[in-house]
């Protein structure tokens, strides 16, 4: 079924699905280091020429493959915005989660943010990798800064909140704990976070005169 | 100046600041892909064989420097938590966005979190590097950790918050953005970000009526 790759030609589509797939398959199988291009043109019987033309590292093809999985994970709009925070980012957290263990051991003891930091530091590397993923996110977290703007509408954020600070504070949570201090990132977590994001920390007008 | 390693010897605490000087001046120079181990002992004088006795590897002389360098930001409690979390937070990411410029030409338009990001793939990388980063943050952070401790004690904070939960949307918004979504992280962003953490995002029990 492979058709020899021709300048100029447009690219096939069934190919990128394919070398998608083959390519989350060998990452989760072996890990971001051991990840070799050349098998994934082997294993998604693409020629080589194709798959490095539409995607000239393994950078840019695992750029391309995380955007992918982030497109999965939907975005629900049930009226009750805590409720659906803490579904949204519980998502976030245990994709993330699985993608720090892709192809590494599985000790309990592991807290290394594994391909997930390979993947920071392979868009902070390379301009155009860099770009692909500051756009990726763009457009992914239109959807959840969204989600806020209608909340603040029908008043179930307070008038003066930011959507886009609001979201950092969320998803910022998440991305220190794994990347930077390696602390767990649990339901259990989530649920303490959206809580306390939603509720505030500083004291109440009530609470500030005991 | 330099005296030979020798096996067994206690190490020289001036050899080691000699050493993290010069990795420094090396690292603003060339910034990370470019850095050499070789040359920072020829610049600090010392033998090759000290240096890597001390530190294995790059990565491990880059995490010693930033260890170091953070140790560098103070955390000053003036009784005032919006203020002295701006201040310490405006220090953080001014140290931050520092560091993510080092060694590569400054254009405006640059967004990569440079240096940064490949501190984080590199404690990923190293089981040993991963521990010594967390631990660092650990000793780091237990300062942010008890002035929020404080803050809640004398009635500045909610009484039910979490100092570790508050921390996470602070810090790690700043992260976030330089790491992920390469939105910047100025002075007024951190003012913005710590009255909202402070105040909350949720609906307040006077407007959700509204």
């Amino acid at each position: 079924m492979t058709t020899p790759a021709r300048r100029g030609r447009p690219r096939s589509e069934n190919a990128d699905v394919r070398i998608l797939e083959e390519a989350h398959a060998l990452l989760v199988e072996r890990g971001y280091d051991r990840f070799a291009m050349d098998e994934v043109a082997v294993r998604a019987a693409v020629a080589k020429s194709t798959l490095y033309r539409r995607w000239p590292t393994k950078d840019h093809l695992l750029v391309a493959l995380v955007a992918k999985i982030q497109d999965e994970v939907p975005v629900a709009d049930t009226g009750d915005l805590r409720h659906d925070l803490s579904v949204y980012l519980t998502a976030i957290a245990t994709g993330l989660d699985r993608m720090r263990r892709v192809g590494r051991d599985q000790t309990e003891q592991d807290r290394s943010a594994g391909v997930v930091a390979e993947l920071v530091a392979a868009a902070a590397r390379h301009p155009d990798v860099g770009d692909v993923v500051r756009n990726l996110f763009a457009r992914r977290n239109a959807l959840p800064l969204a989600l806020l703007d209608r909340a603040r509408e029908r008043g179930a954020l307070a008038p003066g909140t930011s959507s886009e600070v609001l979201f950092d504070q969320l998803a910022g949570a998440l991305y220190y704990r794994l990347l930077v201090t390696g602390a767990p990132i649990g339901a259990d977590y989530v649920e303490e976070l959206v809580g306390q994001v939603l509720a505030g920390s500083g004291a109440t007008p009530h609470s500030e005169g005991i």
